[in-house]
């Protein structure tokens, strides 16, 4: 089974990523417009109740924060993919970090994190550098709140599903 | 915005759904296999927030509970949908009851809550015939516990996305 811990951006942006994602991203209706935080493949199907048990006590002591995506960027050479970056990526990185302690010990990750939120993959070298033109000029500024993450599974189809919501705390 | 309120069942059920779904139904992309509760359209971006409290209020009373799907039903002639029905509908249906207290006030709906999983729908009517008989022979028999529901909203290209999940507390 293989499970997704995402955030979905606010609708706006969902709007926005759907627009470009429908021509240029396969997964396009395989999962909506999201950050993904962690991707857990697993062959233990009770391993949902641990990351659950271990979401709840993470996201528990965990408060919303603000994220600004402000331009369109892409991760050529290592992978044809482009997507929405943040302004600023510490306040994501910071929310992986929290979520990887305690969790389950996996392979060290291929690269460091890096938040994104994908718009384009699997592109042809060329296609990629003439979307990457026309988008980079592109006046981005989406600020949304990041209050909750959301556990998902996959389906057979490849389809991801929602399992369960983690809101964050409101400070006191 | 239009906003759903559902129960997504088990994976197993989901991909026994997706495998007659991707022929028969035509939102197979748009949304994951789920037992629709309510639907609400609005066009107040604040009832978000009201529709979360609320269900935040009725789900934080109600308890986890069982049920079967037992065979393939049809809504013909008022609609041509294909559905797993369920042996006992009056779980389901207290949770539709439970859900309509203190919702805010709508038209009267157009017929009675029928819990039900479509698997086809839109169907030509020989069509619904047809698939119709071929399932009604099958053994169905899926039991799944019902614990959490979903509250969805739909983007602009009718995808639905996932904004938060209620999990019902465990009886003491």
């Amino acid at each position: 089974m293989n499970y997704g811990i995402v955030v979905f951006p606010s609708k706006e942006i969902q709007d926005f990523a759907n627009n470009h994602r429908k021509r240029y991203d396969p997964h396009y209706k395989l999962i909506p417009p999201h950050i993904t935080i962690k991707k857990i493949e697993s062959n233990d199907e009770n391993q949902l109740d641990e990351i659950v048990t271990l979401l709840e006590d993470v996201t528990s002591s965990l408060s919303p924060f603000e994220i600004t995506f402000n331009r369109v960027s892409n991760f050529f050479p290592l992978n044809n993919v482009i997507y929405l970056a943040l302004e600023d990526t510490e306040p994501m990185t910071n929310l992986y970090e929290e979520m990887n302690k305690g969790m389950i010990k996996e392979e060290q990750p291929r690269y460091p994190f890096t938040p994104h939120l994908t718009i384009g993959q699997n592109l042809m070298e060329d296609e990629l550098f003439d979307i990457f033109a026309n988008l980079k000029s592109q006046n981005i500024q989406y600020r949304m709140k990041v209050d909750r993450i959301h556990l998902l599974y996959q389906l057979e189809n490849e389809v991801w599903t929602a399992y369960q919501s983690f809101v964050l705390p409101k400070e006191k």
